[in-house]
């Protein structure tokens, strides 16, 4: 083992020389290629690591010696627009206005994961988790709201593929906002059940005429207002003339389940929706249960995100709308964690639980949501746009009511995964992976990270980077570097009395920059991606008039140019 | 006791109409005066008080048989300047950097009380808890930094003086802050043991040469600048020559103990004042232990406030002067509950764990601290200011790892404590009580609670009133009070949303309005006492020559415009 591991130093220190050299000779069994970073924590924490490594292994061996031979389960809960500080914290719900016992209950189980970064927005973040890659690299940053012919390439390779080559089975029910194109699609992205909206909340949970008769947007609705001077309708991004949920039939091909032609979308389709994807799950893992191999289930409700005040009486003391869907997703939750009690899942399934950004701050009032903690939200680089609770039980392997405040992203999570199902061997080795094997937290508990840093984009700006316990707000383009801004996030959590510059004038500023140097130059032998576009809504069996006359204005609109 | 608590209810009708009869009867036995607030509450809840009596009641006479008839013991300690979230919330320690495992410990073994307002400072929180009173009541709002002349008066009845009637032994260690006049001293004003400086921590912990050589302060030293035009060399309120700490000899004669003539104060002194401190209220445990008599003990250290970087390794990731400090008071505090425990106390103790207001901003950085939560600190009337943990535990009586959102405030110590010790009887019944018997919350839990409302004064000033889930900052003198913004502290815990007027135009505002017309027409009857003036430093027995000046030119000074 340790032997191994210096070979993988060894390696890690050659790939570093190649980023002066320029080489790009990539070969089969070479190791993870990764950002100039790692390699520099590689080399000075290699024999930790080592040692960490025998440890980890030692466990897994274990683990499934118990388990039949087999890997884990891996069950992964994303909830949407949940910040730090709002689900699983009992010590916080007197901030809140509600609590949520199950998650709570859940987090004693297992390891809280008190420093997980996000990305600042849903796109991102699941980018970045079924990748393993900043999503920068992907020229996947984020999902439009409207049709837009944009999506991930089919040539990442998401976790589900990883796994599926080390033997899982894989499913995927919930939000996707991966995008419209057919090989950005859940089912062909490595999910061999898949069933998910195409498009996200931004007009599912808003853009109907509930949501217009509660004063909560405006224009959706030929109600709404007069349409006098109206020449183009396809400015509305109205849902009904979307497409919404799809299913697969026993052939794996894709029909809309949730409007027939003609159907307005309304508050009632979206809560059926989530309702869906919520038993939907429960059979799934019934249906998983019954299988020899391992699996790994997305379960990624379109809750708690939820702006209208249904008829209904609301239970928090914070009454707010998302407020009151998050303590519904915790009995939902609570619901799936007993039936995976009630199936015998628990001792060989690793459940996760977290947020996959800060909360919908455009939204805050009426929704019950604010920055609470860390200052800032959702598409803010501040620690209040990416700073998520995570929560992951492990029963028999994981410490139960363990805290790590190791820093851990998204992205680790794909690597971290792909080791614990023996599947590292199947992440692609010519492309960058940013995500580190965090087994060492997971297994041996807190100090037992590997990652020191995060790069806080939005979209394709890098906006800020996390080394340690600082935090630099990188200058924007043509302002002096002099001026940047350096926060110490633990003196000062909520980003807003920078460090004196005698504090870090003479070091931090500088490290700072030759980090993104290194960032930067990296990227010259391993560019981002360009976005993918193409034709949205292909290989759906049923589409809707209505969504045809959208794909044929798409058509003339986007492809004009090209003429 | 259902008779009891009737005639206890009229009793509440009949004060509030005195309210508007002008009445002004006093008679012995009376209820208890309270304010206007107390008696609208009390007419809606009478019902479910007086049953809750009877089961709090029963569990307090079952406590009693236990404890040999006798009630018992409480240990009351009492941190500087700790807002929420900064002690005893393990899910909050990667927010600040540091951890405090003993408190967090002590907070699993007893009942969290999430929603606890302190006073925004040091001195008027420490008048609410030992007079049940609002410090603007008293005349005592805020003790001077220097010599000032002034102090809590003598006619105040303190808790500890309540609980001496009811055979109680009372004890007192650490900070004080009540006052220069010997009628405010500790020793005089109900404690049977007292040590204590007379001043706080704005002369002890900074104004000396330590802080002056690391930038702290400036204008203390002689060494810090010239003087050329110095006058008055008394502007300078050098602890070196005020009185510092106090203990009592065998006959209760008071000495200064931390100074000998020509000394000069440091960071060493206050250092060690505080190591003295922790280790005489472990040595005050083991006395009182010994007693027959039930014991209340205060140990309220200086520390954590802390501003000087002591030569040796600090420990924590933060790094900041009082996180450290922090830190090592949790440490010392794991001691005491140690010793408690050693010498079988648990079993018959109460023991609160708290802060007594927000962080002080005004050294944020370099000290560690900031609003991490709430909005604002130290001398704020915003949550950052007044919202404090609270952490009591009383083994076989409170429920371990509970928590209560019930509204409470810290004057509500006072009269809770005294009715646990039998001596609500002794509470004085010619003045207005604040404080509510929170008995309910300790032993039924959350939801008993009697208070939904807090007034937040600053100095002598109402700026803002909570009742219920919302807040009001009150308009200042001549700002048009529909203006005034009301936050619902739940969905803007940060208090930087107001809510649109049209969500509280025309109910909320006037609804404030009435509180604070009725509390105000309520100090007609009872009007708040002016400020006690006197010579200060009376009764000390070795005063130095350096203190002896101080004092003369206070007389030439402030006693000149009488003549």
């Amino acid at each position: 083992m340790t032997i191994n591991k210096m070979k993988k130093f060894s390696g890690g220190l050659m790939a570093f020389a190649t980023i002066f050299a320029g080489s790009s000779n990539i070969q089969a069994n070479e190791p993870i290629i990764r950002d100039a970073e790692y390699y520099l924590l590689e080399a000075q924490n290699a024999e930790k690591w080592a040692k960490d490594d025998m440890a980890i292994e030692q466990k897994l061996e274990s683990f499934m010696k118990k388990n039949g031979g087999k890997a884990p389960n891996i069950v992964y809960i994303l909830l949407d627009d949940l910040g730090f500080g709002e689900i699983g914290m009992p010590d916080l719900d007197v901030i809140r206005g509600y609590k949520t016992p199950n998650i709570s209950k859940f987090a004693t189980e297992g390891l809280s994961m008190q420093r997980m970064y996000s990305e600042p927005s849903c796109t991102p973040t699941r980018v970045a988790m079924m990748t393993g890659r900043l999503p920068v690299r992907t020229g996947m940053v984020e999902a439009k709201a409207t049709i837009s012919g944009e999506g991930l390439s089919g040539k990442e390779v998401l976790l589900p593929e990883v796994l599926l080559k080390a033997g899982y089975t894989t499913s995927h029910v919930g939000k996707w906002h991966l995008g419209e194109l057919e090989q950005s699609y859940a089912n062909n992205q490595g999910f061999e059940h898949a069933e998910f909206p195409i498009h996200q909340q931004g007009q599912l949970a808003i853009m109907h005429k509930d949501s217009e008769r509660q004063h909560i947007i405006t224009g959706v609705q030929k109600n709404g207002a007069a349409q006098t001077f109206t020449l183009d309708k396809s400015f509305v991004a109205d849902p009904s003339n979307m497409v919404t949920g799809l299913e697969q039939d026993k052939d794996g091909k894709l029909y809309e389940v949730d409007l027939k032609p003609g159907e307005q979308w309304s508050q009632a389709k979206y809560r059926a929706m989530n309702e869906r994807y919520q038993t939907n799950t429960i059979k799934e893992l019934r249906r998983l249960a019954k299988q020899d191999k391992p699996f790994f289930l997305n379960y990624w409700p379109l809750f708690p995100l939820s702006f209208v005040r249904e008829n209904r009486e609301f239970k928090t003391l914070n009454g707010g709308t998302v407020a009151e869907s998050i303590v519904e997703c915790d009995q939902w939750i609570g619901d799936i964690l007993k039936e995976i009690d009630k199936l015998g899942l628990a001792k060989n399934t690793i459940v996760i639980i977290m947020g996959d950004n800060g909360p919908f701050m455009q939204y805050a009032g009426p929704s019950g949501q604010s920055d609470r903690i860390y200052r800032g939200g959702k598409a803010d680089h501040l620690e209040g746009g990416v700073r998520v609770n995570a929560f992951m039980r492990w029963e028999g392997v994981i410490e139960p009511g363990t805290r790590a405040e190791d820093i851990i992203h998204v992205s680790d999570l794909y690597t971290t995964f792909a080791r614990l199902a023996g599947a590292e061997k199947h992440i692609p080795r010519d492309r960058i992976i940013d995500g580190f094997d965090q087994s060492g937290v997971l297994m041996l508990g807190e100090t037992h990270g590997r990652r020191d840093y995060v790069f806080v984009y939005e979209g394709t700006a890098l906006k800020s980077i996390v080394k340690n316990k600082y935090k630099m707000h990188l200058p924007a383009p043509g302002e002096n570097p002099i001026a940047a801004k350096i926060f110490d996030l633990y003196r000062d959590s909520r980003e807003d009395r920078p460090m004196d510059s005698i504090q870090y004038g003479p070091w931090a500023g500088g490290q700072f920059a030759n980090i993104a140097k290194r960032h930067m130059m990296r990227k010259m032998k391993y560019p981002d991606n360009k976005a993918t576009y193409g034709m949205p809504y292909e290989g759906i069996q049923n589409l809707r008039p209505e969504t045809k006359q959208m794909i044929e204005l798409f058509k003339v609109a986007m492809m004009a140019p090209k003429k």
